[in-house]
């Protein structure tokens, strides 16, 4: 019925294909940009929603900052400067006319947040300053890839200023916890957290802390990050308060962020070669009813029908969406819902009707049935809620069944290379023996608290924490 | 208490210095930009929530198309590109390489999304294609102003495309009549809606409707436009449907915004000698309740008390914030308030307490009494109602003060380059005579549907409609 690559052969063309198809993107006329259509901007809109409500409950408070950002700026914390230098755009002319000093657009905004910051912290009571901003950001993309990696794309940026470590230290694991609860309990999505190696870490941070997916391929998604940052970015932007002894310090900051990439693993991780799968607690449209009507015969009753069921449902809170398209086979339409992953289809057809009954099918083969019109919207919420618990369950069942754990590269590398897949393993710390990883096309994904191995993957010396390898997005 | 300047002498720098008081913004180091503060944010949080609310209600979807536009793309629709020209902010480099095109910084989408809508419409089926969207777009601004005229600045920008002129017609008066119903009845600010002149039409539009409001100092502020434009848009990206006669056919196309501006335009209408004043439904924070707090003594009960009561009114819908400072005076305390424009603030002290009474007082001095606790939502429910009728009204009753009816400019030129205020004419239809506003800092803001006057302002050629005349922000 529909022409998707095969999702078991080529999952990347899969995916190119299905968000598509669907009708989240379309290709745009702009290097590594994406035009996000109606239906992948409203999953975006559920996503942020649900994330702006934790962000504003956890105590934040939403700001905004300008887009360009002075290079100088830039240029005041050395290591940032140097991670993001690669993939700045820069407008250079404004106005008509050439500018004195080239702008920046921004790829982050910490640099300019905290040129903010020190102006407002001027004692403890300021703190903690807890700011988020909702923004697009740009970074420059060799190769682009919708959702994952764009030039353009849409994130929230938080950044926290607090009086001692350990504050700034509680906020970086209260919005991991966030974002994992944002994953595991509206995406379905299962995740890890872990800490970052310094390779991996962010350009000024002293820790950076992840939540990692994984794909239905074997391959990792980082989903974002929460970082401790060093007190570099105080000191380079002056940023000082008196303390609670009237002394003179510098505030310990945080910052962390998300973005539209959690689109693009929702896609890879509950997709399948019908098309797109919506977990129902951010599907845009969660319950499509199809009206089958008859040319040239009076379809008022199932009309009238299809109107009530759907002005009920919405009463009850559910976003619905009513096909009463006569122009296209009864299968297209299947197949129009189906790729788009509408999670339950209500079909209402003058037979059925006769019975005071309609057929409820959902999109993951849980239920295929003729059910009552009085009982529809229970129905409807009790299916709704199995549906996303299931695609949970489905999703950590799969990554049970991909993650090893094994003792030496040697042994691991070139089957993780063919066949992708999650590999525990230990490690010593060094980043020489990280870099053998790559020549299976491998990376650490973050460390773990626990301790399986007694030795690197790599060398012989002792491995204090297990880590994660994969190859990733 | 406050050290704002006097509105009645200085009304810019009062604008200047109540925004920045009040924290909704903050200056910027980038030259044109603004800071939006968590206060501004949360305000222009409120108006977006009312007007995308509006914009999905009336049958348009949310989409994002990319920030950078190719130089090429504004250059396809040559009144646009002449418009636009010397606003624009130019990337032309981009990681690490001098880029082939220069991309433009986008100053308003028409070009990018006409370039997608001709890839989507491709018969009446298609049609109306309704699309909105949420963005930044940044003009290089010679003379910047927060909120008023701004280098970046948001904005929601709708485009449609539609089979008839009557249907798009038709949306473009949706629109204006949607807009219309923001201000009035969210912001209270009283608005007249009227076509533009031909040279004030928007670049590439053949009919511009404005909505238009006056400011306290007598100067009129466009809120939002609402444009029909030309086919040649349309022409310009070869966006071609089949039509129901089974005939190649041009779309015929709107496109219609509004932007941070109105935070700008509420502060401008509302405000007064003691701060902002916020209208009730679009306020950030609605009630204030104050806790009257005694050193040394047991505040067990007031705290309770203040703790129970703004439970009970978010409970209501209400949107609350409790102030248990006991740093700042009472003073103090009323003036932070107060500048910010929380149009009722309740204060529970130990002695009203034991009457079972709280205080309660409104922004505009409606009301100041003691209320029974048992009664304090009831009163809160019809206070905020009144708050909000009142301010529409105040400022209803200001824009009849300063209207005036004149026949010719050489009269009452002179008169409103000194005092400011509202001027409706005739106008022969002339840009020559259009121009000669200008000797007096002058504009017109719109053409009326009435016909007061035979003759134009400055010529003895007739008047076919009255036409508004006013300075501008």
């Amino acid at each position: 019925m529909n022409n998707l690559p095969d999702i078991s052969k080529d999952f990347a063309l899969w995916y190119q294909e299905v968000i598509f198809q669907a009708e989240l993107v379309d290709s745009s006329p702009v290097r590594g940009t994406m035009i996000i259509r109606p239906y992948g901007y409203a999953l975006w809109e559920q996503i942020v929603d649900v994330l702006d409500d934790k962000i504003k409950k956890t105590g934040h408070k939403n700001a905004s900052f300008p887009l360009f950002i002075p290079e100088s700026f830039l240029k005041k914390e050395a290591k940032h400067v140097e991670g993001f230098a690669p993939e700045l755009a820069i407008v250079t002319h404004a106005g008509g006319k050439k500018l004195e000093e080239p702008l920046v657009v921004r790829p982050t905004s910490e640099t300019i947040i905290h040129y903010m910051f020190a102006r407002w912290i001027k004692s403890w009571r300021d703190l903690p300053l807890k700011i988020n901003q909702w923004a697009n950001v740009v970074r420059w993309e060799l190769r682009p890839r919708a959702f994952l990696r764009t030039t353009e794309f849409f994130w929230q940026e938080g950044h926290t200023a607090h009086e001692t470590l350990e504050q700034a230290q509680e906020e970086v694991f209260m919005m991991l916890h966030e974002y994992k609860d944002l994953a595991e309990n509206y995406l379905a999505i299962p995740v890890i957290t872990g800490q970052k190696t310094e390779t991996e870490r962010f350009p000024g941070a002293i820790e950076t802390h992840t939540f990692e997916a994984f794909m239905q391929d074997g391959k990792a998604l980082q989903m974002g990050t929460s970082h401790l940052l060093s007190q570099s970015f105080a000191h380079a932007f002056e940023m000082q308060f008196q303390n609670r002894d009237g002394v003179l310090a510098y505030p310990f900051l945080t910052s962390w962020g998300t973005t539209t990439r959690l689109v693009g693993a929702l896609v890879m991780v509950h997709g399948d070669q019908k098309g797109l799968v919506m977990p129902p607690k951010v599907a845009p449209i969660q319950v499509v009813i199809l009206l089958i009507l008859l040319k040239n015969k009076d379809n008022t009753a199932v009309i009238e029908a299809g109107y009530a069921l759907a002005a009920d449902l919405k009463k009850q809170g559910f976003r619905v969406e009513l096909d009463q398209d006569m122009h296209k086979s009864a299968g297209a339409r299947f197949f129009y819902w189906e790729i788009r992953g509408v999670p339950i289809r209500i079909e209402i057809g003058p037979r059925d009707l006769e019975k005071q009954e309609v057929k409820v099918v959902d999109r993951i083969g849980l239920c295929a049935e003729s059910v009552n019109v009085s009982s529809v919207t229970q129905k409807v919420a009790q299916l709704l809620e199995l549906i996303q618990k299931t695609l949970f369950e489905r999703a950590q069942e799969r990554n049970e069944h991909m993650w090893h754990k094994e003792e030496k590269l040697v042994n691991f590398g070139p089957i993780l290379e063919k066949n992708n897949g999650i590999y525990q393993t230990g490690w010593c710390g060094s980043a020489d023996c990280e870099q053998k990883l790559k020549e299976f096309k491998a990376f650490t994904r973050c460390l773990l608290e626990e301790k399986t191995f007694d030795v690197c993957f790599n060398c012989d010396k002792p491995s204090d924490r297990d880590v994660v390898v994969a190859k990733s997005y």
